[in-house]
């Protein structure tokens, strides 16, 4: 299983309707797929959404990480050997989805040698998970039609709703208007993407307190440090620590300081490998955790998909697995579905992603022939 | 004051001697060079150093950020507008050393329109600042010999010891020659840059507690949490947090969560606006701050050493001034002088650097005239 070609191949797809949420706004999916190939010819791979707003990255920037400061350690390399290539990308700080996405690749590769899907290999826990939709910015009756058709189309009874606009009335009425229109049945929580301030945030949860939220993720800057941690005492529902926590180190020191009470794992940004230990701490420290979406394609969404339903911790939530759908196409040669609510996990080797060359070969932008 | 052109220049400049420490390497400078024009033909400059073992910034990511990310914010704005320029570059996470650059060009081309030095607009508290020397890995016998010679020809007595070697004697050693050759008057203090767990830099403690060190900066890696903490509770000098306290918010967070008891500032990454709300912090908590380098050119040191002099807090300790010596080259017009431990402040309008025009075009990589 030794690695000897690294491609990081930029590309381009267009979103069916822009998203919107308090940091940042998507109209394009500007991704880097990642392929690993060894010797033998096995090709492990990964999606890397890149997302400046959220961890500094860009197209630009996750390439050069990938060809000139991780390729080295990976070319010439056993895919097994998987604790040497995390020593060797701990070098770089932060490049989190790059690194994300070098793991994903080794655990393809590792799979697809040994006939094994990933899902397996990591503990086969359950055969599919729940999926939560996630409803972005707009007026609150078109963010109830949003969520009554996924729920009728999708059979979605979970919803995370994005808010952290102003005034906080604008998100507190569309979460009343959801919770009228769904019912008391349909599980609804909150990620304000720091989009709000901690004094904010707490008004929020007081005008709310009467809707059955379960969750309020990124409620106020994990910066803004002695207010969150005043929010996070006064909370009466878990306040998931998400970009505020994207590696080992930060999910420790914020679960342990009052700067969360939850954790949002995402496989783009800790692959499979960090996100098993950030399932371990987060298990050890008695908190929940919700497998969270990066705005991840299918290729991305396959591989949140194959952890969260490998662990009984991971898979108790739903799982934020629906963004693709706002794509207007995909590199998956298979296309991921949704139906009753759940999302199966796909029986293949590795981690159970084609990649359809002839689509890869119209949105890539580097010019280059499959 | 209108921007109206960005230009984001790559360059390398071999180093005299290669740089060892506990987080990277480095034989050459590859940085950028800032440049904000004005419409009436203000230029403002400044120095970009990327340290993916540090912040993981790279030339290409610099150069991203600064011409997609930040340059659209900075085209048509006023230079006295920064609160603006800051509030669109606090969109984009992490890129701190692209995004101090930017500030520290804003206050060049302020200082130079008023034909006011920035170290005057600042506070302009101290003319000059003593300087401290960073003694890389070597032998014991070539630490004390670097030292001594700086020493001899520049001054200094300050000495910056890096650490974090394995075993741990190796350094203890070299910290007991450096007291026992300079003298019981000479100010010593380390920087593992994270390179011993927090076990090994309590025995580091230790075992120097007779040499009189001042200050123990990033003994290990603030993602040890729960090590780091009692390292910080039991250690006699303060533990400095520097590359676990780029921003604002995780300076805060390390200081008042048990993670560090002074800061080290560095105008790379936080440019002249945020460095001062660093050391507004710093003062407020009662910590002390080093002025540090981050392997700094003299156009990035001359920001240092302009902001450091500016304020009594900054200026009370040595700064860390003299990486520069380890460039074959600079792209300065005008050198700056180490003379009895101490550099003195340019008095020029803006930050005080002119750009050796020649030099750029020799040094430069993108191929264009200048």
């Amino acid at each position: 299983m030794i690695i000897d070609r690294v491609e990081a191949i930029p590309y381009r797809i267009p979103m069916r309707k822009p998203l919107h949420f308090a940091s940042g706004d998507l109209a394009e999916m500007e991704h880097v797929l990642l392929r690993l190939t060894t010797s033998d010819g096995v090709v492990g791979v990964a999606d890397v959404p890149p997302r400046p707003y959220t961890y500094g990255e860009t197209q630009a920037s996750v390439i050069d990480a990938i060809q000139n400061l991780f390729a080295p350690a990976l070319i010439g390399t056993d895919a097994r050997d998987r604790s040497a290539v995390h020593a060797a990308m701990h070098r770089t700080v932060g490049n989190v989805t790059a690194k994300g996405a070098v793991d994903i690749a080794l655990w393809d590769i590792v799979g697809k040698s040994l006939g094994v899907s990933v899902h397996r290999l990591l503990g086969g826990y359950a055969d599919s998970l729940r999926v939560s939709h996630m409803v972005g910015f707009a007026s609150a009756s078109e963010m109830v039609a949003e969520a009554l058709a996924y729920r009728e189309r999708y059979g979605v009874e979970v919803f995370k709703v994005k808010v952290g606009r102003r005034p906080i009335t604008l998100d507190v009425e569309a979460c009343r208007a959801l919770r009228e229109e769904l019912g008391p049945d349909v599980e609804l929580y909150l990620d304000a993407n720091r989009g709000w301030t901690a004094v904010e945030a707490m008004q929020v949860l007081d005008a709310t307190r009467d809707l059955g939220l379960t969750f309020f993720e990124e409620p106020c800057d994990a910066a803004e440090v002695i207010g969150r941690r005043r929010l996070v005492a006064h909370s009466h529902i878990p306040v998931v620590a998400d970009e505020s926590a994207p590696t080992l180190g930060d999910a420790a020191r914020e679960l342990t300081t009052g700067g969360a009470t939850a954790l949002s794992i995402k496989t783009a940004r800790t692959g499979f490998t960090l996100s098993q230990k950030l399932l371990a701490l987060a298990e050890g420290l008695g908190v929940e955790v919700i497998m969270g979406n990066q705005i991840d394609s299918q290729v991305g969404s396959t591989a949140t998909l194959v952890f969260g339903a490998a662990f009984a911790h991971s898979s108790r939530r739903a799982a934020e697995l629906s963004n693709f759908l706002d794509m207007t196409d995909d590199l998956a040669a298979e296309p991921l579905h949704i139906a009753d609510g759940r999302m199966a996990v796909p029986d293949r080797p590795g981690v159970g992603v084609d990649i359809d060359e002839q689509k890869l070969a119209s949105y890539r932008l580097d010019g280059k022939l499959s």
